[in-house]
């Protein structure tokens, strides 16, 4: 996001300072980079006026701030009326009006940049027009009606998490979604192979147990009723009920424990095992399909930027010296020599002047090398990355995790925190002389961020709490919980010093970014069970806290749930009062266990259920499937595949091509065999122009570039990467040619035709 | 296992009609060949006699005679001490000594087929030894000791289940046993990790909630002891206790919900999935290089076959076409002319009338193609195969399945009862004739095997029960039972009906052999596990029928019980008292569910626990990791692996040499085309001999083979198939080469080394 902003201004300072006519194509071939480098796919328009809009439309205000509004929106529901905290309803109203008329520009300005038939075809966009749409009727409607006293159902509220979904910058999201879309069919067949043995085992059951006059552990009649079977036997599924739902009959005979055996094996195992498969198959089978497509049109993307640029020398078309350097200029203005200059070498394989081909891949957009001076300390303290230091740090850790489980109440230990503190300080401070701060507060090192962010919240943290001691004579326990939390959280730190967990953990961390689109996918499917969940059993169930003596405090409030398993649970606090309570509710229907009891509740409170289907138990199956079966599912399959990929890639090497050109050259040197040192320490010189002295073989002391390491790498990028290396020549070479051919004013329509494709 | 009867009678008849010195390398080129065919490897012994023992050790009913007492060993925990059905000591004593010298015998047999360096560096041989000898010097101890009035344990029975495990017959148990063996090592790693965070966040919660003075719902202390908070979470990790743990900290403060949201994401979606992902990941892996060992051994044993029987045709050696039908006739003497034929002209491409190389692969033991004449009343009543007669019986089905929906007690429906009898077995009377007996009851029509027996078992079980209820008046309730069941398990059929549910079946019933193998590895832990429980719980909990007037009833019989949820449950039957019951518990801590409850029954029993650790909480710890963490683990690898397969076997086309050779000639007709027909009619005319007229065309009404479709083949021959078809030529090549050049001598003590290094 950063670099857009770059672009931009460097899109600005060469529009002033080059001809017109000069630049256009140049600003547009730097768009379609910047397009691919980012893997967007924005068919623009073609005016100057358009592009600085495109250029506008992508930065990152503009992105923080649509994403501000989201959020904005969706947390109107813990405001609104079930609030956690409320708000009358003009501010609610007028701040959901404001979030509109935002997602309307947005989208308005989408609209502007974008050709007018890409615009319309797309549905996203329809989409988000269509929730805007609704989202203001309903709004109009509640207000008059209430105006009339009459309170009605704010339905749309249900449509918010849509506009999560479908504004462009949430790809992840909407792959995710799609991919849930895809395996619907398969999961359905399976689904409805599963429910058809349920109700097998469930008439076997009636059968058997039906007219054998057992009772339950409460003393209720068991197993008479056949939908009631049926339901007990979808909890048994997912093992929630798991003795209980068997004592009964297992007491009676204990050959009946046969039945219960052979129903969880053929469905908890074989049939929830047989989802996990389909989902997994789809998910990889989908992933593969998406990855291709964004490597594709990456290179589609390159190709036009090419074929804005080209020039004839001699029999060829190709890009000059020159002109590529302006290009570089503008979407890139501040990488170093060194890498703009390796760049050119890898484009310009034969140091002819020119760039004859379009580069297949020149990796993302961040520059994984580290090239900045070295460090003028480096040598004083070396011995702050030596071994001795780590393993004398990893001693003081363990310590400290010891006088952490130590009671807190005596001084000598709250003063030994001091000290920890102090030492801990110190180790970072000395990190940092040793490596230079901008090395070690590099992107990639997450632990350094890590510690520091620790160690200083903790210091601030100790700091306060002991001022408010000293003055109020009492600890404020928020401030001591937090510190409490930052103290146990820096042990983790000793996991970075034992090779194989670093392994794990790294993977772990790669996958965190991807782990956040699952944050948005189940955000999303929360919300709007929330939202169903609150209009459906709000108020049902009160908690009250201990020793209030409110009337029936000890059946949360509802007579009907006295000696319920509900109440002796004290469940109370589990409800559908407010949009946190549900989220929390929803959370522990995701973990299943108990959830039948959970579910006892609003049942009860709803009276005798609406005839047979009681809505409690529809909407809890259908949160089930959708949340337990599907996303978790879909959860799983991601952990497992980025496994995959990291131990693939441990095996075969996936080099990108400035990572080959520096390996050529006999410049590369793999930061993995550096480890000992701890950080990445520079050993390029003074930033030695490569220009002219193309031939010579490095010295050993002179360029030298750091390959970074497989760590901090998300899991699309290395899918990515690995599609590309496997893109096998010939597959792109019809659609390639097709492209290279074509004129530099041509290629605009058909890039619209292309991004509405993809 | 019927053709290594066959075989021995082959090889006698042979023996006697041929001249000794020319059938010999005969024979051993038979022993060879059907000891590739089985995937077997034992490096036998090389003088007739040897050959004699070979085919004996082998035979069918030695190995079902050495499965008969390695069950009855097993089972003896049901007569033993704490018995399900109690006999003296002596008669167990007995039968366990009976079973040990079965074991010797066999191991004796074993020894003097193969060879003598083999027999001692295999660590089966051994370990089965030192089994007996442990058994035996057990059985001896107690048998004095008890003599002399003391009562000791048993402790030998743990070791029986290796009897089970290292009998070669086990193939499949020891390969999921070395998979596991080869998974620890990654697994510990992840263990540890996860082991590390479990008590980081119990550190946290110590240091959270241990000064808060919160109560759990029964009034206990909450989060006050460290080792009690690693339980709780680890119990939290299998989500047993799930809202219970977290509902007196979420009472005190909504925010402390987060802890636990932040606990479960890590470590039971996050670090349950890594131990699926390295278990799935170690799996394949290995399965791999075991399918790929078997492959290459197979091929090496055709090798040293092809050694045995070659003679010198001009520069090459060959093996001549007498020779070969002879080996033929002696192998599988009963396959039919046109199979032979077949097999003859893939190993003789050229028809040349010898076979100059090692075929590549020839299939498996069994002939996938239905090769029978066809029936001669096929056309008469061919509406019994029609779509029409499909969709009425599905209908028929339908409405049986209301019928039984409905209640028993109405005479009318206990008639209708027989009417549907009767239509089923009309049904499958009707099937019979028109598909010609031995075509409907061909080895791979499951569903009519399965419809057979379900209506013929009901047919019994119905006249027997109404016989019965002629006579005494009343119903047999287990002959009813029975009934109830078969009726419901009839409707299953339906299932068959659509072609989108019959791929899932069939990739089920694919799966269940080798999920034989999995009841085996299961069997083994839940041995032990029973054992030692036994062993340690053993009467600690009572339990006593409804309405017994026992002091303590409610309590199980332990009046420290009184008020626990263990007794609240009615969890009485849930012990440790016999080898039954054990089992039964073991599989509800299989299921995970209410675990903590379960246990906490032997735990209170034992007393306060042996100091600070209880081996209850330990018992069941290393259950859960052995049993949930790792075997359940690879069970669902296995069916997640046995889906890819079948899922990638829908997309690539995996031949074998055979089904190569029979398209190359155009007389495949694919079954999967022939669909609906419903089951497999024979096209082939009067057995034509394809001998002499190689280079004709077959006409439209000639010899034609049908393919069997991809139904009912087990996943390891999948595999098998798929590593043969994608065996890279020059990937055997030096080791074939070497072989090849090997004399015919040579090549037995080559077979012995090959033999244990494989």
């Amino acid at each position: 996001m950063q670099s857009d902003w770059r672009d931009l201004r460097g899109l600005r300072s060469s529009h002033t300072r080059n001809g017109a006519g000069h630049s256009w194509d140049l600003l547009l071939a730097a768009a379609f980079v910047s397009d691919a480098q980012y893997n967007r796919n924005i068919p623009f328009r073609t005016s100057p006026g358009a592009l600085r809009l495109y250029y506008l439309y992508n930065h990152w205000m503009m992105r923080t701030a649509t994403y501000f509004f989201i959020f904005l929106n969706l947390s109107l529901a813990i405001f609104e009326e079930p609030a956690v905290y409320p708000l009358p309803l003009l501010v609610t109203s007028l701040l959901e009006v404001l979030c509109l008329l935002v997602f309307l520009a947005r989208l308005v300005h989408f609209g502007a940049v974008t050709l007018h038939g890409t615009f319309w075809r797309d549905t996203k966009n329809i989409c988000i027009m269509v929730a805007i749409l609704l989202s203001l009727a309903d709004l109009t409607i509640y207000g008059i009606l209430l105006e009339y006293g009459v309170s009605s159902i704010r339905w749309s509220r249900i449509v918010r998490p849509l506009f999560l979904i479908n504004f462009a910058e949430s790809r992840q999201i909407r792959r995710a979604f799609r991919s849930i879309r895809n395996t619907l069919p398969e999961i359905t067949y399976v689904f409805l192979l599963f429910m058809f043995s349920l109700l097998m085992f469930s008439l076997m059951a009636l059968k058997l147990f039906g007219e054998r006059n057992l009772q339950t552990a409460e003393g209720l009649p068991y197993f008479r009723n056949y939908l009631e079977i049926v339901f007990d036997l979808y909890v048994l599924v997912t093992t929630a009920n798991s003795p209980d739902v068997m004592m009964p009959a297992f007491d009676f005979s204990s050959w009946f424990a046969l039945f219960f055996i052979a129903f969880v094996i053929v469905n908890t195992y074989i049939f929830m095992s047989l989802f996990l498969a389909v989902v997994y198959n789809n998910y990889k089978k989908h992933l593969k399909n998406e990855i291709r497509k964004l490597a594709y049109m990456k290179r589609r993307k390159m190709v036009e930027a090419f074929n804005l640029l080209k020039e004839e020398e001699g029999e060829q078309l190709v890009v000059r010296e020159g002109r590529w350097r302006q290009l570089v200029q503008l979407v890139a203005p501040d990488i170093s020599n060194s890498h703009r200059e390796l760049l050119l070498r890898i484009s310009d394989d034969e140091q002819k002047g020119f760039v004859a081909h379009v580069p297949h891949t020149v990796g993302g957009s961040s520059w994984p090398f580290d090239t900045r001076p070295s460090s003028p300390w480096r040598g004083k303290l070396t011995f702050a990355s030596g071994r001795a230091f780590v393993w004398a740090f990893d001693a003081i850790i363990l310590i400290n995790a010891i006088f952490i489980a130590l009671d807190e109440q005596s001084p000598y230990i709250s003063y030994a925190e001091w000290v920890f503190l102090a030492l801990y300080v110190t180790e970072i401070l000395l990190k940092v002389y040793t490596h230079e701060p901008r090395a070690f507060f590099g992107k990639t090192q997450f632990w350094n961020w890590f510690d520091t962010l620790i160690i200083f919240a903790a210091l601030t943290a100790t700091v306060l709490n002991a001022t408010l001691k000293s003055t109020t004579k009492y600890n404020s326990q928020q401030v001591l919980d937090i510190v409490f939390i930052l103290r146990v959280l820096r042990l983790i730190r000793i996991v970075d010093s034992f090779q194989r967990f670093r392994v794990i953990m790294n993977t772990l961390i790669n996958i965190v970014p991807t782990m956040l689109t699952f944050g948005g996918l189940t955000l999303v499917v929360y919300c709007v069970f929330a939202i169903i969940g609150m209009e459906l059993f709000h108020g049902k169930i009160q908690f009250f806290p201990a020793g209030s003596d409110a009337p029936h405090a000890l059946e949360c409030g509802n007579p009907a749930l006295k000696d319920s398993l509900f109440a002796r649970g004290k469940y109370c606090k589990n409800n559908f009062n407010n949009f946190a309570s549900s989220f929390i509710v929803l959370m522990e229907l995701t973990v299943v266990n108990q959830w039948h009891d959970i579910l006892c509740g609003p049942t009860w409170s709803l009276g005798a259920g609406v005839g047979l289907v009681q809505p409690a138990k529809l909407y809890f199956i259908a949160f089930h499937i959708v949340m337990v079966i599907i996303i978790v599912n879909i959860f799983v399959s991601f952990i497992l595949e980025a496994f995959f990929v990291e131990y693939s890639l441990e095996k075969s090497e996936v080099e990108t091509a400035i990572e080959q050109k520096i390996q050529e050259l006999g410049m590369g040197v793999q930061e993995d065999e550096l480890q000992d040192e701890q950080l990445l320490v520079n050993m390029e010189g003074d930033e030695p122009d490569l220009e002219g002295e193309g031939g010579t073989k490095p010295q050993p002391k002179g360029l030298v570039f750091k390959i970074a390491s497989k760590r901090y790498r998300t899991v699309d990028a290395l899918l990515q990467r690995m599609f590309e290396a496997e893109m096998p020549p010939e597959d792109e070479g019809p659609s390639l040619e097709e492209l290279l051919t074509l004129s530099p004013s041509a290629a605009i329509p058909r890039t619209a035709s292309s991004g509405s494709a993809a």
